[in-house]
């Protein structure tokens, strides 16, 4: 058993030395059974006290009566009791001074009200003795490499895993179970498993957390369910990329209901989903779609080095497989460039057969040339800086006897690169794949899929070079005051650094002509009214008004337009304002997100967003980097550098408005609900907020 | 043996009684010596006779100096010998009368225009002879079912298939052997493989209709990285599709440069990868994206009865397995309905603590209850008519001990409703899961990688129902005038029934308000010149003229600039035209494929077409029903029903325009180059071209 120094709070749940099991069975096949027997017959070095009043063994162990009767410090308890005898027993942990408890019993927050309950009752109570709680209705903990198998999981029987460095961390424990028991299939090396159930105390983020400092740990996989802590996840996703640990993490539920708190258009545009693609991003980890894809770059982060950059090669026997490779990397991002002309030189002596090129296509002939293969990743490796190499291998690596001299040069390459990523691809006598494993390849059967999971890795590097730092909430003590109508909606934004056009709210039409020729014409003339939201389904913007009579007209028509298909509408005059030159119609938003807090949105106007929901988050305060970024991430922010001919747009002005729009949202996180700025204008020279609706919490 | 009647040209290739090989080797090892040593170590049943003028005897055949000593009828003849000497080889087995050969050597086309030259000459003396040839430059055939190992692929050493119904046409040797491989590894039952090489005679769509009409093959897999005759192509897969029998194919290439010769700008928007997605759907076939992909969607469809539906019902034993296919199934577009109150009324009975939905989540607790699982689903297959059912195991099936009663229960299950797809997702004990795969279950690990599969089967018996038959190109003795304008362009449209605007050329502002006049104001002025192709672009379109001056000034105006930006441009003077009133602008295209003959386009007009790639293609000719397909297929096209609140569009003028291009293209397939019409206006009530490109073949 490994005994690390280690003041983690978690520290207990995950390598105690002394396990107290309340609810203990003589039966190794009932609940309060297995995990005694998982313990004792996984080798687990530690002490083990089954607590049970009936019996004085459980198990070949001693049992006792209570915890207290236990002599000596009890690091971690387990209970697994009917729902209504934990609270008493976790009295009983907390005068014994047990630093963790787990709770396999359901029957909590999960059942309804009453269990919603007696689960605040438990988590007070382990908050009075400062013990840390997993659970409830939690499947508990497995240690690969320390033996202690704390679970009631059956999993633990139909597949036993092999010591690693891939810790995962779970919700849902049958989400774990799968993870794990594809991973066994794989003969990936597992460390340490933990599924949180009902995360009454500690969740996934705090055991990301421990993970993240622990030498156990190489690389984290997560799947989360939803998240009550934003500022946690974000910390311990940041701690873990800071410690150089991939976090691979899933958050499922998808497909349900969007955030129901969002009152704006920003909200209900994107669901939370967007907004967690956004922070996984900002902490440097991989959002996995499958359990598979987990695995598969948490097995790819385990044995490969960083990739220095995104530029990759391909050496394949077979040219179909190329352009399969090839289709795959241009889909997923990976460069892959041309060779240099030395590298080019040296391929043609070697190959002379080859139609020379990345894929590069050495043909079955290679076979004819000693060593052929492996010194022609040679030349890449030598000439050029590609992090990463891919060799299909065809099912060479099926005969271990013949495939043994190239397994040797391939070895030979490693060592001579061990910076590179190398990946072979084909499938493979097991004990060829474990050997080539061991000394730091990959090896995946299918292309493609070999190709997402580099892809993964590549980003992950990318990312820790940007990671977002959490910024703390700015506590102001201004209050907004509320916000009506799109002119004090506007007013504000103007106030903060977004650019505005001159405008003028008129009550007569005196006073609109008056303004128009202040103003300067043309001028534009809207109704004004904090219940009409939508101006231009009811006709009331006038465009373009060049006379005294026009916007004395426009007055008139707008007001009556909104008189008639509004009748019941406050109304409280007209906005005249400049007209706007041409320019491209984006929108931006502020979305104050319960988990994440201030995010800020970016797409462009028109279908696009709604369509083909292409839009993009990041939470604020942005930087000139990551506002440019966040635009980028936008498909169609292709419009902004011109199209088709067009002169490009201002791309500073739009990034300005973004940093001043994320100010604002940080500075008044705490009263402000959202900002929708739709359309915001951007010019060839310069932007302006067209439209604007800003929304106080009440 | 199995030695079916058959008159197919190539059951020779996969079911000959006679073997000779030309350039037969002593040794077992080398690419000669291979395919006698696994015809013989396989147990092929028929005779083998190895040719090979300086042996008597090869690995203990009796060998023959030349194919013409041979006694009796040679049904096939594979040729290994250096490339100059397959010629003359090829002559002895035309005269010796055999029926199909196979050229696994190399140094033909795929060297440059010497090899190019030496293959269209072994063409011309198969054709001569009325042989069938596979290859040159081909990695052979395998018969699993008639131990027929034709082949000298070492895929064949590392890996025994085992005899299923799955056959496998790929025109990479190397294509067909990585699949071949993970199929092995997976236990799949495989049947047939081939892989065509250079594809001088037979191609992959030849083999595809040899195994539409094979008792051998259920499914057919196959991968194509280019197709020569695209008739021949859809012919096999509509074959195939008529006899019930799924077609998984896989086209490689899809990141390479599109189709070189497309002229108009429909072609160069799509790329042929569009149009074989087209082709493929139409002809009722799967196209998969990786190669695990293809094999996943073979095995389902190797055991699931043809799904009646798209309806399907989860039971999990975890809520976020749950959670995740369901995401998974709303991506894949698989319905998850809600169950039938009868239905919840008896869920309610058997799990009363568990929570009633679909998924349904039996919850852990759903062991206390006898045959709790397999009643959950008995009342689901009872009470809906939801075609696919999915359980989520968990590890249940790793402890064959244990599941045995499950097992039993899950077969009683089947057999009381053998038309439902039911598959069962998680870890499971080798000989479990392929009893339960004997018994028509699929086993999956992977929930997610299931949820595909299943949609991959849905979908090609949906496509099933609507495949679309090969049209016979039109021939028309008419011949088109070149078209240079777009007045001639939209005339010519007119008379084939599609509506235009009145509209007049005129070559004098004279003229030019005498027009205006006629039609009725507001008017166009459009510069009318077959050397300028974007008009607005050089401000050679002006709208909305409501005065003889206005048009006058327009005249002038367009005509000055097109003269002073294209000062080489022909320019015939302005078209002066009738003003659309509003509608949404759409694109309509006919793009004549090289492959596949004239394809119709679709998609909406601004940016969703270039930045989105949302645009679809179907071959013409089109139905009511197939062109309402099309439209359906570009996501944008939610914009026709009417967007926030808008009034509809006239969905059924679009229609009627889109089936008379696609007669127009069918009519003179055989003249027409494209035809691109952009925009095509879609009107509340009618629809216009407002501009539109044919280009004529010269």
């Amino acid at each position: 058993m490994t005994t690390t120094a280690n003041n983690h709070p978690l520290h207990g749940l995950f390598e105690p030395q002394t396990v107290a099991i309340l609810g203990a069975s003589s039966d190794p096949n009932k609940l309060g059974g297995r995990p005694i027997r998982f313990l004792r017959d996984g080798g687990f070095q530690g002490k083990v006290y089954p607590v049970n009043s009936r019996n004085a063994e459980i198990q070949g162990y001693p049992a006792f009566a209570s915890i207290k009767d236990i002599p000596g410090p009890v690091d971690q308890a387990i209970i697994i009791l009917p729902a209504t005898a934990c609270q008493a027993a976790l009295e009983e942990c907390g005068e014994k001074g047990v630093k963790v408890v787990q709770v396999f019993s359901s029957g909590f927050a999960e059942v309804g009200p009453e269990g919603v309950l007696a689960q605040k009752q438990l988590v007070a109570t382990a908050k009075r003795y400062g013990m840390k709680l997993l659970g409830p209705n939690c499947l508990g903990v497995v240690g690969v490499v320390n033996r202690f198998f704390a679970t009631f999981s059956t999993a633990l029987e139909a597949l036993t895993p092999s010591p690693g460095t891939i810790s995962i961390a779970t919700q849902s424990g049958a989400f774990g179970s799968c993870a794990y028991s594809i991973a066994i299939q794989r003969n990936m090396g597992l460390s340490r498993i933990v599924a949180t159930g009902n995360e009454a105390h500690i969740d996934v983020a705090e055991c990301i957390d421990y993970f993240a400092q622990d030498p156990g740990t190489k690389v984290i996989c997560a799947a989360i369910e939803g998240c009550q802590d934003g500022n946690r996840l974000r910390a311990a996703l940041l701690k873990a990329a800071q410690n150089n640990k991939p976090v691979i993490i899933m958050k499922v539920g998808t497909s349900s209901v969007g955030i129901a708190a969002a009152a704006t258009h920003t909200g209900s545009l994107a669901g939370n989903d967007a907004i967690y693609d956004a922070i996984f991003a900002e902490c440097g980890a991989w959002r996995a779609q499958t359990i598979e894809e987990m695995l598969d770059v948490a097995y790819f982060c385990s044995k490969l080095p960083v990739p220095q950059n995104d530029q990759a090669g391909i050496v394949t026997v077979s040219g179909g497989i190329g352009i399969l490779m090839a289709d795959a990397a241009e889909t997923h991002s990976i460069t892959l460039p041309e060779l240099p002309p030395v590298a080019i030189q040296k391929m043609v002596e070697l190959l002379p057969f080859a139609p020379i090129g990345n894929p590069l296509d050495t043909t079955a002939q290679v076979t004819a040339v000693k060593d052929g293969t492996t010194r022609t990743m040679e030349i890449i490796l030598t000439e050029t800086n590609w992090s990463t190499l891919f060799l299909y291998m065809a099912q060479s690596a099926c005969a271990p006897k013949r495939f043994e001299s190239m397994r040797r040069a391939l070895i030979a390459l490693k060592q001579q690169h061990p910076a590179r990523c190398l990946i072979l691809i084909g499938p493979s006598d097991d004990a060829v794949r474990l050997s080539l494993e061991n000394d730091g390849f990959i090896v995946m059967t299918d292309p493609s899929r070999a190709v997402v999971a580099a892809h993964a890795c590549i980003t992950i590097a990318q990312r820790r070079k940007h990671l977002v730092p959490i910024h703390p909430r700015l506590a102001t003590t201004h209050k907004l005051q509320q916000v009506q109508t799109e002119a004090q909606a506007k007013q504000l934004l103007a106030q903060h650094g977004l650019p505005i056009l001159q405008e003028r709210t008129c009550s007569t039409r005196h006073e609109a002509i008056a303004a128009a020729k202040a103003l300067g014409m043309p001028v534009v003339v809207k109704i004004l009214s904090p219940d009409i939201q939508h101006k231009t389904e009811i006709g009331g913007v006038i465009l373009n008004l060049t006379s005294d009579q026009a916007v004395a007209d426009a007055f008139d028509l707008v007001t009556q337009r909104a008189q008639t298909i509004q009748p019941q509408a406050r109304i409280e005059g007209v906005l005249v304002s400049q007209m706007a030159g041409a320019g491209l119609e984006t929108i931006l938003g502020v979305h104050q997100d319960p988990v994440f807090g201030p995010m800020i949105m970016f797409g462009l106007g028109g279908i696009s967003v709604e369509l083909f929901k292409d839009v993009a988050f990041a939470s604020a305060p942005l930087s000139q980097d990551s506002a440019q970024a966040l635009i980028k991430r936008v498909r169609a922010s292709k419009l902004l550098t011109g199209w088709r001919g067009q002169a490009p747009y201002d791309q500073q002005a739009l990034v300005d408005a973004l940093i001043a729009l994320s100010n604002f949202a940080l500075t008044y996180c705490d009263q402000l609900e959202g900002v929708d700025i739709n359309p915001f204008l951007v010019q060839h020279t310069g932007a302006v907020c067209l439209d604007a609706l800003v929304t106080i919490r009440t």
